[in-house]
């Protein structure tokens, strides 16, 4: 894409043109283009609500997001998805879970969802999260939601970028509270319990009301718990209300801006840290160089360390 | 610790002593005494077997550390085990799963025990890992388990650490074979359906076996698919042959050399990687600065961007 090509396409985005948002999203993959975009796009941001859905597989975070966006649309609101997967560093492709309940919005001109992998390079974890918030919020989305896997910390690190984040729990996955409760605290700005027919569902509603009475640094805002059967479409609307609930208590007090301005804050020095680890790749790790070094420590003829120190000390000059 | 504490602690270790390598291990956080550490210890290594063991929470993965423990300790081998435990950038403590099995062994002086946190620092996912092994390689150790949740990233990283990877699928998380589906094959060199004795254990074996056909990339070695149920003992005889057999494998084709040999490429890469940016944020990120330029941001009259770009410009100068 040409950089005119761009410009008009950032026009027609901060029109509301879907596919202008599209073919955007598409080019902050070039690392040539994403300055030009963002530095574009940034100052046209709108007061977009960023909300994290996270929860272990199966727990039903494409049907909540199914249900809730149908609750928006009623009230003529325009939402966004990023469905984020997981990606293993072992195998190249995005794995795309069951996205197919979203695409009963895929004619709805004012639902625009996009499935995104959380491969992670240089520390910097699915980089164009970021960025395509930017975009979406620009094109005007009142709504924008960020779906993810909620275990490995890729994940998490993601769901930073939420403004509120929805915790879902499902009375089966037992194991997984277990395992994240010392942060399911932090992380969790409302709690879902869904398939609460099943039998269990109180026993969760429990831990997490004991989990917050043992946590030291409660918030002064009490998560709300919320029973749901998302498929049979229960409980979605007292969802609705309490996202809206914690969206303006972060505006009112204040957090909403120490949140924002700690993202710029993260975005910069992510920015800085991968152009200079690139640049520093692309000058001092030459293949053969490095392959030679290499035999020499798995010789034990050197280690790691002394090779790592003489490569800062010639960076360093 | 003074350095010749350190020396003393180091002339223990490669004598086998278990509280001087449980000391070294604690001193791997300091960053001053940490290469000396293992500038020391590094042409030590032993032939030591790393096994991952990784799979979703509930899996059994203590369980089945606990009784090939009991195997090794038969054939008198020396054992250490790393069990990481996913950490949220969210809390600060790791999380401890049930790690109540692995306390079996803790009167066995030839069972070594470490609990770890995957907390992920500037792309670094557990950095002391890597070093630990170093250690526990030095210290004789002829098995060391890796054993991790086997869902985010973070751990998938970890994983990469083991040359052999023992990956725990269970007939209940189907959801889990799911989402890993693509990964699969690229991460698994056992493959173990422990709980094998509950109903859909088959079809588990069935996925796999389809996987493993359907799969591209196709490595030479086939992965053995074991049933299990490991709280009985059933199978783990088994699984302690397939494990002895790829590891053999890994030796006669020379991949455990291109293993080893890319893990310290990716070592050198990750301590000049780490202290440059270490160096840079103390330098050009000075806080107040920094909360002035964010609220310029903030306030959209300027974007992450362009400060990124004359940080960098700053910094090439």
């Amino acid at each position: 894409m040409t950089r005119v090509e761009i410009d008009k396409n950032i026009f027609k985005l901060l029109e509301g043109d879907t596919r202008a948002l599209s073919r955007l999203i598409t080019q902050l993959d070039d690392k040539e283009k994403l300055p030009y975009i963002i530095q574009k796009v940034y100052p046209r941001r709108t007061d977009s609500h960023v909300i994290g859905i996270t929860g272990a597989p199966g727990a039903g975070k494409s049907t909540i997001s199914d249900k809730l966006i149908k609750l928006y649309r009623k009230e003529g609101k325009k939402v966004a998805v990023i469905a984020v997967d997981p990606t293993s560093p072992f195998s190249h492709g995005a794995i795309l879970g069951d996205r197919i309940r979203l695409q009963n919005h895929s004619t709805d001109e004012k639902v625009f969802i996009r499935s995104m992998a959380s491969r992670g390079h240089l520390g910097g974890l699915a980089p164009q999260t970021n960025d395509t918030i930017t975009l979406m919020s620009a094109a005007g989305y009142d709504i924008i939601f960020l779906e993810t896997v909620g275990v490995g910390q890729s994940e998490v690190e993601i769901i930073k970028f939420a403004d509120t984040v929805c915790l879902l729990l499902t009375p089966s996955s037992g194991d997984s509270v277990q395992v994240m409760k010392a942060g399911i605290m932090e992380i969790g700005d409302v709690f879902v319990i869904n398939k609460s027919d099943r039998p269990g569902s109180d026993k969760i509603e429990a831990e997490i009301e004991l989990l917050w009475q043992l946590n030291d640094n409660k918030k002064d805002f009490k998560p709300q718990i919320i029973k749901t059967i998302a498929n049979k479409n229960k409980g979605m609307n007292k969802v609705k209300l309490a996202l809206a609930e914690h969206f303006q208590y972060m505006k009112d007090s204040g957090q909403l801006v120490e949140k924002r301005k700690q993202r710029i804050e993260n975005e910069i020095m992510n920015i800085v840290h991968n152009s200079l680890l690139e640049k520093i790749n692309a000058r001092y790790f030459d293949e053969e160089v490095i392959a030679k070094i290499v035999d020499k420590i798995y010789n034990n003829n050197t280690d790691p360390f002394t090779i790592a120190e003489k490569i800062i000390e010639r960076i360093s000059q």
